[in-house]
């Protein structure tokens, strides 16, 4: 599909990319580049036919497809290292979880033979790094991609066949809806488990020990997505602050009812806010959004 | 190990302990009371030798082990029922949630020749019914067993030995410390997840559908557990509202701190909260509380 594709960056989805092209045989050449020679040769090792790049330059100037999977924080310093190297007509996507302030670097760098069409595969583990990496961590996962106005149609189509290719569904949005549902569907709840899990094991607790063990009832659930990557949440907050902050305001709003309810033993009030969100958990089951998988089929097998 | 076990209360809980008992063979006789016929004759088909007692007087009568499976809010009701049928020397468990309130009403009938050693598994799915019940619900899930003060040791020991016949791990605690522990690992847990839910669906948002068509993000793990019983978890929240309103407090404190983190776009403190968090899932799998099974186990086969 493609003559050469590079990915730079290697780490959990970084990898699994470049696992799956190889697995599916999407690209003639596979270039990767990762600041941690580690991560490089650990793939190399994994996969021969990789090409090792030794610096953004030599990973960006013959790809078709350059893909970034990096932290949101490095993209700056990336594209305008790799900006005027980067070869003639050749799409640029990435994987970032937020896109609106992304776009603003890149809108302003004014790339005039290349077309940027983001992308967003929502799909991960609780785990980072290339050896966490899977061929199979997109198969059936959502894939939102936005592209730039200036993007053409045929190229749209071409980085939409290329998830598919890795066996995604994919949806094509605009950056300001995509940080507005993500916001909601994930960045809020990490938010919350993040709060909640610090809430809960206060280390200077006496019964820090016993919530530990007990926690199957309920905490347990919330450790999981409280124990994603730290840089690359940081950065999600920040970029996406503006829509984090008021789904948090709101948020803040409906646990004071919650809270008024409990006080004022309120029982009516309680079940009328438990059968609305039971409601919801019917929704996501018919529309196919859980699986019977060990955790929630995010796992490596 | 009983000559007669009562249960009255034949839901998710209630009904996995019949199964589980007549499995293993735990009591020569198993008596079952529930207000709804339906659920009776239900269980009665799928174990005949059960026998059906047609009012809660029946079924207390000659039970040796009594066991209360229905929500906290009936308990009143029932114990002042049956408190002057009770056999001699039997001994009242439960299965309830929440404990301190539930003692001063069992201590408040002054029983006299009853043992109150209460019970209370942690484990559960999501349905509810007879239906969504199984034997093997409580094996390797832990047991907190918390005794009246004027309960003899070898009934404690009784009790005991009768969950560990069911599989699970029996800690012995006061009331006060299990609802205490239990507002932080398993009700606060639960009161956000209804919160965030009802803020991330939002029936009047025009993305309603998006949120729920990609709630694989991270919010999807939280409906599950918001979708429990709620009358289960409204005679929690006022049952056990002391220690959950104190708790919902410190959780707001410490996501005010993170809100603030978030505006004043503070990397660093940022990274500070989320690595702490990190940690705490380590010491959940180092605890062994975590499970490579489909949702974390608790389903039914």
């Amino acid at each position: 599909m493609f003559d050469c594709i590079s990915i730079i960056g290697c780490g959990l989805i970084g990898s699994s990319i470049v696992r799956a092209i190889s697995e599916k045989h999407i690209s003639k050449k596979i270039v990767i580049y990762d600041k941690s020679n580690k991560a490089l040769s650990f793939l190399k090792k994994e996969i021969p036919k990789v090409e090792l790049a030794k610096d953004l330059f030599t990973a960006s100037k013959n790809a078709d497809l350059l893909i970034v999977a990096t932290p949101l924080s490095s993209y700056k310093e990336i594209f305008l290292t790799i900006k005027d190297c980067i070869k003639k007509n050749a799409i640029i996507t990435d994987t970032g979880s937020a896109k609106k302030e992304i776009n603003k670097i890149i809108e302003n760098l004014d790339l005039k033979n290349n077309s940027w069409i983001a992308s967003h595969p929502i799909a991960g583990t609780e785990d980072s790094g290339p050896k966490a990496g899977f061929a199979k961590l997109f198969e059936n996962r959502w894939c939102i991609i936005s592209p730039s106005p200036k993007a053409k149609k045929e190229e749209i189509m071409q980085v939409q066949k290329f998830w598919e290719l890795l066996g995604s569904k994919v949806k094509v949005m605009s950056f300001e809806d995509h940080d507005y549902i993500l916001s909601l569907t994930s960045h809020l709840p990490h938010a919350i488990a993040y709060s909640l899990v610090r809430t809960a094991i206060d280390s200077k607790d006496k019964f820090k020990k016993a919530v530990i063990q007990y926690s199957a009832g309920g905490l347990r659930d919330f450790t999981r997505i409280a124990a994603s990557d730290p840089i690359m949440w940081r950065d999600i907050f920040l970029d996406n602050s503006e829509n984090i902050l008021t789904t948090l305001d709101n948020f803040s709003n409906n646990l004071e009812e919650l809270k008024r309810a409990i006080k004022e033993k309120n029982g009516k009030e309680l079940i009328k806010i438990f059968l609305a969100t039971k409601e919801v958990r019917k929704e996501i089951i018919e529309a196919g959004q859980d699986t019977e998988q060990p955790n929630f089929g995010r796992k490596k097998d």
